[in-house]
């Protein structure tokens, strides 16, 4: 049987899930945590609900990766590396370069080399993961899947900032949104779910997890979406700022003595957010938990910064007719996809309390007579990269 | 007779309309250039079309004052400094101390001192202007009407960044807005042109000039602006670029080799914008009268940052009785009107096509048969100032 795995090499982490193919059933699922660093962690979930632990440093993400094929065979989910046929890559830049996911070759890998300037937390770590399963699976065809593919239908001024138009031109100063294989798993699905075509609909994904994104799909096409040149910004998240008043970092370094910018960036992106308003956490499961005004400002901030994007949106596209929640506090969270889709009732936009009193499960959550669908899609970000191994297979 | 000057003084410019009050007649209005320069103007039109204009140096800002007032006795415009028994001063940057308009004396002007680092071109110009005057007309009631005022009104919500919440506390990082004693004269002629009660309309203002911003007036209170900490934040303006992404300003330091994150600032508050899109000009007028694919490029995204902001705001409260155009480009373009407007006709917003071809005058612009109305209102910042003047001096 034809096998793909799934892959999502951070710096210290390497996510996966192995599916049987074409079949899309998940044969396993599990993390290598901390890799290179004294103590980590493998886990893997597989068959009828079994789990397995080994804890054990990993010095590099090669080493994972033996480690993860190995146990696939000790633990008997398969017989032999050559059913594993297709690797898929998460990568999170993929420039201008990459407007659709892409079977890796030497030239593919020097371009999300080169591409490490516009994520440099991510890219290179991707990079390894590549090269890693290369070695031990030399055989198995590598696919690459950009975060950023989707949103490279943007039209130029959605994607151009007002800046000096040399700037894009010269060092591709422009935006490049992130998230791209959730909005399109999840665009599609909603479609599907609300036995719709794609390619005439005016879709809002709101893909609301630790990091947190917004697009504006039209007709099966990205048009716009909330992240920028990087995922700092857009809406607030739970440690990263989203837009703020670019003078402030000039005025806040200099009234905090940092002579560093980049201290600044590393400020906005990880005590910022929902962390940052609040002073107490960056998960909102906490918030909601939480009597402290600050928290329930942050809640606040949040649910009005999703409603301002999404009220452009609809302003851009001129109407809307799907709003698509999806990721952690998207398919978790009923009370802020309340608060968010009521904030559209004067146009006629209507949540079902009861239809959207669930989480995590595929589910039109509107009214029947909602003028436009909200649909709640668990994300499948993996599912996507093993369909587009699949597809670049042939 | 009473009269009131308003006075709006820049680095090196000072303008002025003299009015009398309460009739509210424009006596005179002027403008000194290039105060403390080698070549400096002053111009001045009064009467019946009458106009003088002297060339000549002026030192700073107390002679371009005593000059000014000089020849208003030589001109015949006043015939004695008693007449003027009210100086309006605008400021740019009240902070969250000035809600409201206020006379001035020693504490208030310590204050306006202090502020200098929210805006720090104009309040110290704004504040020589104040001390200039208090020396030649000790007598006058001198009011200070602030940029910040009417935005005061604004929620924590709305105000706040999502950034460490002491950064608000420490150091007054927020949002305070700008062109706010033109979006409140706007809002207020608009209810009154339509004859509805502005303490129970949705208003949303556009004031488009070469410094733009559009605010959200719920119930005759702003509850939120595009301008941010500072004046460089929001929609797209003449040099101005606007939201960007903050990653944005360490990834071109280091392309550009640029040390200075000032340097950046000040690349992102007079190289950007239409200028920078278009590479050819900052003004309107010059992007309208040319072929070339970049202006007609920024052209468009200024029409889409203000359809996203004006699409936001009717989100956030939940709906729009009207939208009024205002300022250089919001009185005078027709086209950019029209083509904001049609992006709302999927609501039912609708312009007029013969009412919308116009220019400079108070006229309702929309259909009879629009769901919100569209009103041109010339902003006149000067009477707003000499009607405070007027109401503090009572």
């Amino acid at each position: 049987m034809a096998k793909t795995i799934a892959v999502n090499a951070g710096s210290s982490t390497l996510k996966f899930q192995l599916f049987d193919m074409p079949s899309e059933k998940v044969i396993a699922k599990g993390l290598v945590d901390r890799i290179g660093l004294a103590e980590g962690s493998f886990t893997i979930s597989y068959g009828d609900g079994e789990h397995f632990k080994l804890e054990q440093p990993f010095k590099d993400h090669k080493v994972a990766i033996s480690i993860l094929l190995k146990e696939l065979i000790d633990l008997k989910i398969i017989d032999s590396f050559d059913e594993i046929t297709g690797v898929g890559h998460r990568v999170v830049a993929g420039g201008e370069f990459f407007k659709d996911s892409v079977v890796i070759n030497d030239d593919v890998l020097a371009k999300i080399d080169s591409l490490a300037e516009y994520a440099p937390l991510h890219n290179p770590a991707n990079a390894t993961g590549i090269r890693a399963f290369r070695e031990v699976l030399p055989d198995a065809t590598a696919v690459a899947v950009f975060d950023t593919s989707f949103h490279t239908t943007m039209p130029e001024e959605n994607y151009l900032y007002s800046i000096p138009y040399e700037y894009y031109e010269k060092f591709g100063a422009r935006r490049y949104g992130a998230h791209g294989t959730s909005h399109r798993y999840v665009s599609h699905r909603a479609a599907e779910i609300l036995g719709q075509p794609l390619d005439q609909m005016k879709i809002i994904t709101l893909h609301l997890g630790a990091g947190a994104s917004i697009a504006a799909i039209e007709n099966g096409k990205s048009i716009d979406t909330s992240m920028g040149f990087t995922p700092l910004a857009g809406i607030t998240m739970a440690t990263r700022s989203g837009d703020i008043d670019v003078s402030l970092v000039t005025f806040l370094q200099q009234k905090l003595g940092v002579t560093n910018p980049e201290a600044m960036i590393d400020m906005l992106n990880k005590k910022s957010g929902l962390l940052g308003i609040s002073g107490i956490s960056g998960d909102m499961r906490d918030l909601e938990n939480s009597d402290e005004h600050r928290a329930k400002l942050a809640i606040e901030i949040f649910i009005n910064r999703i409603v301002k994007y999404v009220g452009s949106y609809i302003a851009e596209m001129g109407g809307v007719d799907a709003l698509v929640f999806t990721a952690g506090i998207g398919e978790n969270a009923p009370e802020i996809r309340a608060a968010i889709t009521d904030a559209f009732n004067f146009m006629g936009i209507k949540i079902d309390a009861e239809r959207n009193n669930v989480r995590g499960k595929e589910t039109v959550i509107s009214t029947d007579d909602s003028t436009a669908k909200v649909v709640l899609v668990p994300t499948d970000e993996e599912l996507m990269i093993a369909r587009d191994v699949e597809r670049l297979s042939k």
